[in-house]
């Protein structure tokens, strides 16, 4: 094929790569082994594109926990053990090396994951990688795929509060640490245990994290299960009204989008809280979805 | 602590990780799963320090898969399964990443490993990070630790090859890409079979991969095995001569270094090929081995 990766942009990348290897495109990695199926996530990140010059070392540890934590989350796995591969410049203060391994742990303890090894290496850009594995049985394995015209359309949490969290900092010389959007950027929260619980009920046919904004993974679901999708946007929930268009467009949320089953949605209601936003409909029938999200190879 | 990374260096940062995580210090993270034990290796590799200039995507590719199951051969582990998190430049030809990918497709195929996932990622500086799942029997894991007063020194291969390669294509505007040196440097062999059967043959006490040059290798297990190594030089097998130098102290060669008791190192000959560089002695009573080696934060 000829071109450039930013021509081809991540989506078409990521569609190449799974082609070539035969793999799923879903969250994770899944394989089978022994009498269980292990989940499996790898991710990135770095300085440029992934740390806000004001994030802190400790936040950048949990972060790397976070994301990978998400991917399994979002196919409804239970976490279990993390290996890093670590670039760091040598210029990088021992003490600040410290804080971005408690970082790491606190993400990892929090959600009972292990680190268990990993390996170090000079790099010019601080570059992180995490891999983590997690297991999950076949029958609660929530794909991308199992969406059906009808289901309702769900998220967890408030959207777009990474992306206002972003705007403050770019904005505000002097932000509040504690404030929630900026918490939500810099210490994202993994919904391992309502990926669990939604995997568990039964009643959830497709799932997926929101790393890249709603329309992404909204894309990622309709495309997956050859459905559309009629959102409310009145619906969609956010800390304010502001935070809206950042909630269709704006990368970091690391919410669940999943739909499930109506008549179940009652009783899903009752062990997990999220908010109904829209439903599925026929293939081409749905709101048009504007690929507004975050490309990391268009950006810019 | 105080001080930057590069004054700590590699070994005594790797030190902190596994303290601070207690995890062992070996070539892989082990961990029992199911009535078996997964070993896992994650490795990062990138442009400015593992990929001279000469090097093809084929190759790059090709070396992730390598520089990972090396460390799962070192373990004598069986590699089962690989993800990958590739950061690449936006402006990274399409052709060139499919020629990437056909050179992890390669190594991991001609090893019987699945690719089964991972990320994509925009960096500017070609960062690769893999990562491989393998298993063993717990009976039959290699540690660095087990080497025992009387215990044989032994390498699989040629070292110093890969230095030898790098001085070549350091020198030489025209080298030959056939050249074994050459080979050896961008598309390293990893001793997975001889992992295999050394581990299964039950003779070896303790065994690593050579990936930072000899010197540092023996200096693992020493300390792991609290005991000292005398070699004798002359038995260290070389390709020619004046790769001696590079043998202790070049990184790349990707060979393992293991010890075996020595009553059953002719059995363990008709199995496997090997040469016999040394003997295990008290600990104190050995070579001085200078640090010598490659260390990643201490280049330059």
């Amino acid at each position: 094929m000829n071109g450039l990766l930013r021509d081809a942009g991540e989506r078409g990348l990521i569609e190449l790569v799974s082609s070539y290897f035969e793999c799923e495109e879903e969250d994770c990695a899944i394989v089978k082994f022994g009498g269980e199926y292990l989940l499996i996530s790898s991710d990135m990140l770095h300085q440029k594109t992934d740390f806000p010059p004001q994030t802190t070392p400790y936040q950048m540890g949990w972060s790397l926990v976070a994301v990978n934590l998400s991917d399994i989350a979002a196919m409804g796995g239970k976490p279990l053990f993390m290996v890093n591969a670590l670039g760091l410049p040598g210029d990088f203060k021992i003490e600040a090396f410290e804080e971005l391994l408690s970082g790491i742990n606190a993400c990892a303890s929090r959600f009972g994951v292990r680190v268990i090894g990993g390996d170090l290496d000079s790099h010019e850009e601080i570059t992180l990688t995490g891999t983590v594995i997690g297991i999950s049985n076949e029958g609660q394995i929530v794909r991308r795929s199992g969406a059906r015209v009808g289901d309702l359309v769900c998220v967890t949490g408030n959207l777009g509060s990474a992306g206002g969290g972003l705007r403050l900092l770019e904005n505000e010389k002097d932000f509040d640490r504690l404030n929630p959007l900026v918490k939500a950027l810099l210490e994202p929260m993994p919904r391992v245990e309502e990926g669990l619980m939604l995997s568990g009920s039964g009643s959830v046919t497709s799932m997926t994290d929101i790393s890249d904004g709603l329309s992404v993974s909204l894309a990622d679901l309709a495309r997956a299960s050859r459905v559309g999708f009629k959102i409310e946007e009145e619906r969609i929930p956010v800390y304010s009204d502001e935070l809206l268009a950042l909630a269709w467009s704006a990368g970091g949320d690391y919410e669940l989008l999943f739909t499930v089953v109506p008549e179940k949605i009652d009783e899903l209601e009752r062990i997990v809280d999220f908010t109904v936003i829209g439903s599925a409909v026929e293939e081409g029938a749905g709101d048009k979805l504007s690929p507004l999200g975050y490309d990391h190879f268009r950006r810019g």
